[in-house]
């Protein structure tokens, strides 16, 4: 087994050949990680059982069902990277082009970034995915995953590797390190001449120990505590619809729901149905709202926490409070929003301008769920996370993100 | 005098105004800020002065003349600020918009960052360029000049915010930290939530620190160790006006050329003419040659030493180097360029192509020298610094390098 360094060393060669291949043989070379992945079916789910025997009673039962693989999930993974290798390239695009009066021509051209390195934590697909985009883009990947899930891991990038292998491409160019330590997650963050970008995805402390850590440069991903506000010009049986939807549809994922505001002037009529429709009218998975004594005088309910408001619950509870008015919404967002998605419900074109243009999120929705804050639902395929920084890209990450740009500039002779 | 903590509340607030204010109202200030600066010449030079007097004997000659201003600096600080009000506005360009299937529609649109915090060293005119690039792309500033110069730094900030005032703009737009030890600048650098980016201008050491202990995201600019390579195919003439062009039109930036390559083919010809154009025909500054083995076997010269090709000289000093191939020119470029500006001298096409796409700095030249990266030599205005992380913005950052984008998604009640 090679050393994190080894790895390392080994993917900065691996980029050379990587980042100059055509978009055809990508694909050629996509279709055929693919078709290892069904093809090595039995090995991976054996190694999968191992790693699920292992982790029972040490993890939760959410966290076995996330790393459990099926027959069925695996064939997922293979479909979800037949469907990157079919997205448009986004390399080589001529982003801007000038010449200049001195007859220089100046051109901006998208490139890969190189080396992208993902630590992340149990679910076996984040493997393939993140491997299937950064090939996309030109880029040669190094994961490292969870302690939990290495086996189903190592058995995932071993038939990915025999698809590179069989196109004739460095298998060098998906690697998975085997030590899962915090050591080598350390090691990954003070990469610098080696990772290009360092992607972190999954928990909050996860997150927090890149960005914080990191000397290369982080992409920072995930933690949503996403606000929706009922406007008093809201059309209430919109607003309990989307709530609903954007509370319950899956609640524990980073773009569900957490924060509902209620315009004061139409709390009295707003909170009651609310209550209704998240906690009596729901037989299974009732919502817990926690809420603020405004609310409280109206429908009761659970008194708001001290840290309610800055709480990703990634469960059946939803912090509510009542606000004077739009600019307050917008004033507590900001003070609260892990920069993620809001959402207003009004009827009021000015307060939903109001609104998109004075919160500082990556997705801002008028009317709409917030739980559509995805790569697929943004029509850009897969995606590596979601961008919760302002530097370099914002919201779903998917291929067009893992690329940066050059600027390619002819002369003949031009001195300055 | 307000404590680093205090500016950073301020500019969070400001940050509010600031970034809806139209592009119009923000052209009027600019413009009442570069009127400021030459109503206030007096004060600006005397406080220069008081700098200058401090500082002899203690910073270098060149670094007191980067230091001192004069009527005609000042001069021209307020005609660029002037110039960054007549750029377009980078805001509010829907960048890319689609309607889904389902009906929402998507837009991205381009967004001020925030709040951008400057970390400098001594000159003057990086604190007026710094404050109107961030206002013309709806940013705060928060300045932390070097302690040198913080005299002219304070009197060009209260020109600045006088300004700022007189068109009924909040003054905490344009903010200077009063504290220069290096206690403030490690709290910008840890101003999560405050600092939105963060951009070090100044020396290695002062960008290193900024990489290394940043927790918010910062924005790495500058050292440049940029290379000319001399192709077996080069048109020799052009290649020595390049290279002299490169090595000394301004040795102490970063875009000049620190290290030369030449096949070995065409060597034998082409240094006894490059030793002869760099140093003997100069009478004026001859540029000392540090070559490698096998450059000495045809001129002679310093012998190189051992950091010498990963030295940013900023000096009439340009090592030199033999190489067996275009291949290895790449290599050597790969191993040893901070990822500035590269150069390729050749009257071959395939090779012009060869190198630029397989070299992999922001800026790579063919047949040009590699001093044109530069914000106004791109055509983009005034601009913030040299990128050179791959990371949101490579190469010269303008006004709309520093901004960031947003999606505003409009629905009707789409749920998921």
């Amino acid at each position: 087994m090679s050393s994190t360094r080894e790895i390392l060393e080994a993917a900065k060669l691996a980029k050379r050949e990587i980042c100059c291949l055509e978009d055809g043989k990508i694909n050629e070379a996509l279709l055929a990680m693919a078709g290892a992945l069904t093809d090595r079916m039995g090995e991976i789910l054996a190694a999968n059982a191992r790693d699920v025997e292992a982790a029972k009673g040490i993890i939760s039962e959410v966290m076995i069902d996330r790393l459990t693989l099926t027959e069925k999930r695996i064939e997922a993974m293979a479909t979800g990277i037949r469907e990157i290798a079919a997205l448009p390239s986004p390399l080589g695009h001529t982003l801007r082009e000038l010449t200049r009066p001195n007859g220089l021509n100046i051109k901006r051209v998208s490139v890969p970034f190189g080396v992208i390195a993902v630590i992340y934590e149990s679910r076996p697909n984040v493997t393939s995915d993140a491997a299937a985009l950064a090939l996309k883009s030109g880029n040669v990947c190094v994961l490292r995953g969870g302690k939990e899930a290495y086996r189903s891991a190592y058995a995932i990038v071993s038939a990915l590797r025999a698809g590179l292998n069989s196109v004739g491409i460095t298998e060098d160019a998906v690697q998975l390190i085997s030590d899962t330590t915090r050591e080598s997650a350390n090691e990954l963050m003070r990469a610098t001449g080696y990772v290009d970008l360092l992607i972190p995805r999954g928990g909050k402390g996860l997150i927090r120990a890149c960005v914080e850590n990191a000397t290369v440069p982080c992409l920072e991903t995930g933690t949503g505590i996403c606000h929706i506000y009922v406007d008093k010009a809201a059309d209430i049986d919109l607003a309990l619809a989307i709530i609903e939807n954007a509370k319950t549809s899956r609640p524990s994922v980073c773009n569900a729901a957490e924060v509902c505001l209620v315009h004061r002037d139409i709390a009295g009529e707003f909170l009651p149905k609310l209550y209704k429709r998240l906690v009596t009218d729901r037989e299974e998975n009732p919502v817990e709202l926690r809420c603020d004594a405004r609310v409280r005088e109206i429908i009761g309910g659970v008194p708001l926490g001290e840290n309610d408001f800055d709480t990703e619950f990634l469960d059946y509870i939803l912090a509510v409070g009542v606000v004077n008015s739009l600019q307050d919404a917008v004033t507590h967002v900001l003070e609260h929003s892990t920069m993620h998605s809001e959402a207003i419900i009004t009827r009021d074109v000015r307060a939903a301008e109001y609104f998109t243009k004075n919160t500082d999120s990556a997705a801002v929705y008028v009317n709409a769920s917030t739980r559509f804050t995805d790569g697929g639902e943004f029509g850009l395929g897969c995606e590596m996370g979601i961008s919760t920084q302002k530097m370099h890209a914002r919201g779903p990450v998917g291929i067009e993100e893992l690329t940066t740009y050059k600027y390619i500039i002819s002369g003949n002779g031009q001195i300055r």
